[in-house]
């Protein structure tokens, strides 16, 4: 039985996350599942690298579905994009070792947090981006990220209420691109994360690039383990999961 | 009393166009003549450049409103925008000699229609692009382009059914930019056009550079002035109105 990997695309929008729910919330691994169940016939598990919440975008996550089917991989691909919806797309797929298991084996997952900034909210940007008029200073920002790149107990940015006893993570970059003024993407690369940790780093670096706090909070927030001490859960619409990472065959074809 | 000259931007997709309408039908105008009222306290017209199509988006409409009022420029552009829906915003306003009319002084307006061309469609880039996977040839889609720049009857560009007797327009530029295989812009500058003519002059030029008709097709459709042997009215959402030129004053900041 062949095991696929599949690299997809889906604007959450639409989606209550990722993980499968009962009916009828509609997820990306239950559409999915079912395009697979139309194809092949078969019923069985789409394993992705790992959740996105509710309205939370991919250009890049990968699963993998070990499926009893007789169509190569790309035949499996176009078979599957034309039964999904229109607000997801299989971008890839190949035929990877029967072991090859998306979410134990990624090594690293890249996720974007994109920002406009502009003097002007933008209806047009709005909808994937979140929009600060009050104009960013990108060195606080990135001092703030260098902060907390690195392995640290990140307690303090879980969502509250989680039940994850060990809360120590990798970073292994945190950036800040583009312009103040203008499009500013926040960039995280991490070997794990917890739950909402990207979107609450983003809305706590984002004070700081705002003027509101200290770069300096973000090693003191570390130290405390208190989600109190750090800011907001910045919104889901502006983050996108752009790519996974892995050790050889599994790898994303999509870039950071 | 002065006159304000508004640049607008707008996600099309929320509006039944820019022309209003009786309720319950949404319109952009309706929406900036409510917005107008809640911030004036008057009932005024806010005159466009021209209508835009139902899902037609803009990063640069302009328009005009004259309306009695203590507010400056700025003052009434940040009024306006916090009390505009999230998916319209006044991007700039200032205040123009009182015979400046958004419409009739318009010089020129320029549009782009976007397209997605890679190898699968994209469901992030698909709410606000065609995709079109067929691999486009650009140096057809060119010489079609060159074929319809200049002064011509466009009677089988317009939208059937049009009762509109003068159908002689002026396109000053219609270019392709961007690389097959990946996003494809086609840009269209125009002094006026009919309706539904930008579209199914997008639609048509897709045909040319999809290899499903020649070139020279363009120049016998003008010439057969029949609306049947033109190609289909590309779809409103992957269309984007980006700026109006005015000869002086009233001239758009949004540059193509």
């Amino acid at each position: 039985m062949p095991n696929f990997r599949l690299v997809l695309e889906y604007d959450g929008a639409g989606f209550e996350g990722w993980q499968i729910q009962p009916a009828p919330r509609r997820t990306v691994q239950g559409v999915v599942q079912t395009a697979v169940a139309r194809v092949t016939t078969q019923r069985v598990r789409v394993v992705g690298s790992g959740r996105t919440d509710a309205g939370v975008h991919a250009e890049g996550q990968v699963a993998n579905v070990a499926v009893a089917t007789g169509l190569d991989a790309d035949r499996l691909r176009l078979a599957l994009n034309g039964v999904l919806p229109p607000d997801v797309a299989v971008l890839e797929a190949s035929i990877v070792p029967d072991g090859f298991d998306a979410r134990r084996d990624a090594r690293s997952k890249v996720y974007r947090y994109a920002v406009w900034n502009g003097p002007t909210r933008s209806p047009l940007r709005a909808t994937r981006a979140l929009c600060l008029q009050r104009r960013l200073d990108l060195a606080a920002l990135r001092a703030g990220a260098q902060a907390v790149v690195g392995t640290h107990d990140f307690a303090a940015f879980q969502a509250s209420g989680s039940l994850v006893r060990r809360t120590e993570r990798t970073l292994l970059r945190v950036e800040a691109t583009g312009a103040a003024g203008g499009a500013v993407d926040l960039w995280f690369e991490g070997t794990g994360f917890l739950r909402h940790m990207v979107r609450n780093l983003a809305g706590t670096l984002l004070e700081v690039g705002s003027g509101r706090r200290d770069a300096a909070d973000m090693t003191a927030i570390l130290a405390a383990r208190e989600r109190r001490r750090a800011g907001p859960t910045a919104p889901a619409h502006a983050l996108t999961l752009v790519s996974v990472r892995y050790d050889s065959a599994g790898g994303s074809a999509a870039s950071a």
